[in-house]
């Protein structure tokens, strides 16, 4: 925690990557405070995070690395440090306003560019902030106007991330093809279980004794992305299905600001449906 | 903790049945240390679990009190305190082992009458610990046989409770109606996701972020049945599937050493497909 | 939960009381649908409390159930449902942000009457949520007049519980004495592992592996009241003393949080430096 | 997790001390599939572990890698991967039973050597296991005999790491100085919570709503050596002392197994009172 640069690169495995790599950065006179590496032998798939203690400069580093990396490698140095988001909601409160506050205080890592809701409810709680809240109402227009009148706002945003912060609408596939691996979802259920609509209603149904949250990636399958975060809370024979989604806001909230912390301190590497996360 | 009577009472719930229950308990100078009673209004049901500091007799306590419930009320007052069980097994030995030890240190609250296995893997440790094990082979006989030869060594027995612990084999209705709602599992999934074969192979496959078990009664749907503890324990990018089965051991053993308590220690109702667990 | 009337009685303990307390609640045609009772052998101490599906008149039956009990019982029955608390800070927002968002959402179980402060920084945050600040500065008076200040305030309010949200200065035995038991505290770690200042420099240097924060009644003893909630989460080598305080702020929060439900949802007796809660 | 060779390094930190370990073991054609590295900056101390997919000499790549390293380099390569242990004991029987089952069915990642006990009690599980059980009484002998009688034992073993496994006799400097930093303890606290004899009897007094187990390494100071593992579970006021001993023996166990799984697979750095532990 607390290095200065930080250095994340994936791409094809093979012998003597980190050597190459941290060779680079040594000639550069950086110092490797903290590093992790891991290769994933099924995808035959290397993953680097470096922090150093010191700076050199990022364009002509990843320059040099660049060249003893293969030609698949994604290298992403110093990212920005203070990352730009838009936050969609619906109507429930909970996740939207523990960013607004952590955005206020200016310990989320990022700015909240704007808001946008398909009901008005949350506006309030967002001019409370001095953020710019956008109704767009999803009722009596075709989907495809409706994700383009989102769009607008967001394309005017250029977010880094967007986070759906209980948006309970799915998007299409062009929408998600707009902002691939940056649209970040909190789901209300320990995915896969009860995925799909109700899963405290599903929950409640089965009579399980913890219910859960997922933060995860949006891709066209829904409820299907890299999970990046899941946590659980335990529930008895006496949570009404109401309960259940009272008690469950709280881990929302929990699990959806721990995905951002580790999203948003570049901890987190995607690759098909799955997540590397150095926490 | 600690009374010395226990009475569990369930029944279809009305005004008063708190008050007619202890007032006979008063009547009979019992003091009441501890009392839980949950009505469920979805199913107007009503549970009470009462540890009392003193004893009285216990079959004229059951008939006083029978006299003020309704007709379908389920009584149990000082159930078995030392009960028995049956353990079947597979190959795995990680939820056996600790339950021998806690027989053997005697602070399992149950005698292990019996093992019986499918295969003879675990036979040796069963041999260690002084407890029968029966090898029971399902390979080239019906399966109607082979649930025969495994009721022969249960009734053999009279079990309060057969535990199966991780028993990889499905067993039939017939089987199951013979000891309805005295059978325990453990599933290696945190339900009801992954329920069928592989859970590991399919958490893997899904990249989650943490894995359960599950421990429940079972019923004639797979799987399906009243849930009596969960537990879940945190994975990541770095467990193969072998690595996530290893783990997961550890966190089977902890919730059915859970369910166990709970139920030895009465604290475990049953009603269609839920439980009502009194911790 | 979701019962229409609440019931809670302590007293010194004897035979009948559940007895009598249910048949007078039973001719009063109250149904009870969740009941939870206790007795501390140990202090030879009864509790219970009572969620009734109905209602009756809350002073008739207060006069009817004192009749059959002890001189000393303590009886609330429908506690204040809307309760009101202050809450006094010092410079940290973590705490106070939660506490001002469930308030605005009316999730809280409470008003937040006023907000005291005994710096300015808090101030812009209450004012987002239209929450009274009243800064209270503590420097180059007596302890005696920053405190009298302080009542003043409170007094005016006259609120169920005074919360100390981070409130970084000792209160006088005098002040304790004015709200005795109805002052609720986060400490920012495991008690009664590093009590006093900085725990989190302490938690460091000792090199543990958790990190806590407690909630408890404030007494004269300093960190020493009775416990209300506690919660963990881990850290690890790659914490900092201030990484550790940062993640520390998460749980203190959920920590508080939790406290605050627990209280304002009338789960927790108080006896000597002891709690009973009854989740 | 899988890897064949495993190396720890750890030293005074400079610049290029990744660069140049990488690049002796790309020369070795060693490719590296996990690593994790952290520099200490309060202490200027680099720990590093590296896993490898593939074998290279271990005492060659030893010697190239102790040329490019600080003097007070610790370097292990492939420590011995079936590791040798002794366990003490006094009487209780749950962290002995759990070494013994993992031992038995080889998941321990150790063999146990031998078990010495204080009191007799529990050399009949021992036997059941056909492992060694040495009993050496401290009662009516000088300590100083007593910890000889036990080394004559311990050294005729030659362990990698002695486990206190529920010893309940405080070693001497000069038993400790002989095994420094290879005897392993289990206390029955959160430590520093309840440092010293009788925590359950502190933590029910105190009411805590959670208790913890602590597995460290010890050193001279009573309860005071590098933390290695530490769990909370929690309790509430139903839980006599004897109930929170009874709750607590099941997280000294797990505690224990985890702090032995990461000693054991070779995860665990000790510096000065604190560990690095990479999990």
């Amino acid at each position: 925690m607390g290095g200065i640069m930080v250095v994340l690169i994936q791409s094809k495995d093979r012998i003597g990557l980190v050597a190459d790599i941290s060779r680079i950065m040594a000639a550069a006179r950086l110092n490797i405070v903290s590093l992790r590496e891991h290769v994933d032998k099924v995808e035959n798939r290397f993953y680097i995070r470096i922090e150093t203690e010191n700076e050199a400069d990022p364009s002509a580093l990843e320059q040099e690395i660049r060249k003893v990396l293969p030609a698949d490698a994604l290298i992403a140095i110093n990212p920005r440090p203070e990352k730009k988001i838009v936050v969609m909601v619906t109507k429930e409160y909970h996740c939207l306003a523990d960013i607004l506050v952590r955005h206020q205080f200016k310990t989320l890592g990022a700015t909240v560019q704007c808001v946008i809701g398909n009901y008005p409810v949350l506006q309030n709680i967002c001019e409370r902030f001095g953020v710019p809240f956008h109704l767009v109402n999803h009722e009596g227009i075709e989907k495809e106007t409706f994700e383009e009148n989102i769009l607008q706002h967001i394309d005017a945003c250029q977010p880094d991330y967007i986070v759906l912060a209980k948006f309970m609408r799915i998007l299409s596939p062009a929408f998600v093809a707009r902002y691939p691996m940056r649209i970040i979802n909190i789901h209300h259920s320990f995915l896969p279980a009860f995925a799909g609509a109700h899963p405290y209603r599903q929950a409640f149904e089965r009579g399980v004794k913890l219910i859960g949250a997922t933060s995860h990636f949006v891709t066209n399958e829904l409820d299907e992305g890299p999970i990046i975060a899941q946590q659980v809370i335990p529930v008895n024979h006496s949570y009404s299905a109401g309960d259940m989604m009272k008690a469950g806001q709280e881990i929302e909230t929990s699990v959806l600001a721990k995905a951002l912390r580790l999203v948003l301190t570049d901890r987190v590497f995607m690759y098909r449906n799955k997540t590397v996360v150095f926490e």
